[in-house]
């Protein structure tokens, strides 16, 4: 799990050296990653790729029997995007870097049976932190909250 | 409302021109359309890219003052995915063209406050029939039931 995790979080430190928002993801499969990114709202200017959405997007188009094998490593909690996402293709669990800078959707994914690890990493937090304190307003912006 | 809803169904079409499954939508803002687009899974091999998911894309990064003053038109009801991206970004309104071919997280919108219109279309669901007759398993791949 921890190499898994890992990856997401380079993913994330790839988004703040391309002055983005730094939340990675990973989607893993039977052991390997078939897709991997960050959030790109910077970017490509884009509302809707999240880490998440991004590794999603990534691994391109799946079964329902391949997603549901998988997991979701992300740096950051799902906003209600992102866990719609994982609920609509049925990923079953998700690994959760932190979420006190943001608790997204983690109600709406455990009320419907994913399983929800979060893991308080430190570095996550930090990285987001750095990030908040010179970009308030993009982070606001981003979820959701101006 | 009927000309708004005219420009989904009309993405839908250009969606099935291209080959792509059926589904439009636009999202309007104070009497103006901001961003339509259509379901693009063949087009450009995207899990993520759903009618709702390109007409938000498309309008680009906008504040939360913007979206809670939008109603999107869709013209299929949303998966969770779509209502996700409703609820993170404040979304007050859908009208959605139907929601006999597939019945998506209009529970979970209604729960959350979104005003849901539903206003069952026989042309939207002509367009999908048609579509599903064609395409049955590209259709189950994108509502995540195969």
């Amino acid at each position: 799990m921890d190499t898994f995790f890992s990856e997401a979080l380079k993913e994330a430190e790839i988004g703040i050296a391309e002055g983005g928002i730094p939340v990675g993801a990973v989607l893993v499969h039977n052991g390997e990653i078939i897709g991997r990114g960050h959030n790109k709202r910077v970017q490509k200017g884009s509302p809707i790729i999240h880490a998440e959405m991004d590794a999603i997007e990534n691994a391109g188009r799946q079964s329902v029997s391949v997603y549901k094998e998988s997991v979701l490593y992300t740096t950051l909690s799902p906003c209600p995007m992102c866990a719609g996402a994982i609920l609509h293709y049925g990923i079953p669990k998700i690994v959760i870097g932190e979420n006190t800078n943001y608790l997204g959707a983690e109600d709406m994914l455990i009320e419907n049976g994913v399983s929800v690890i979060v893991l308080n990493d430190r570095r996550c937090k930090q990285l987001v932190d750095y990030f908040i304190s010179e970009n308030p307003e993009l982070w606001n912006e981003d979820v959701g909250a101006s």
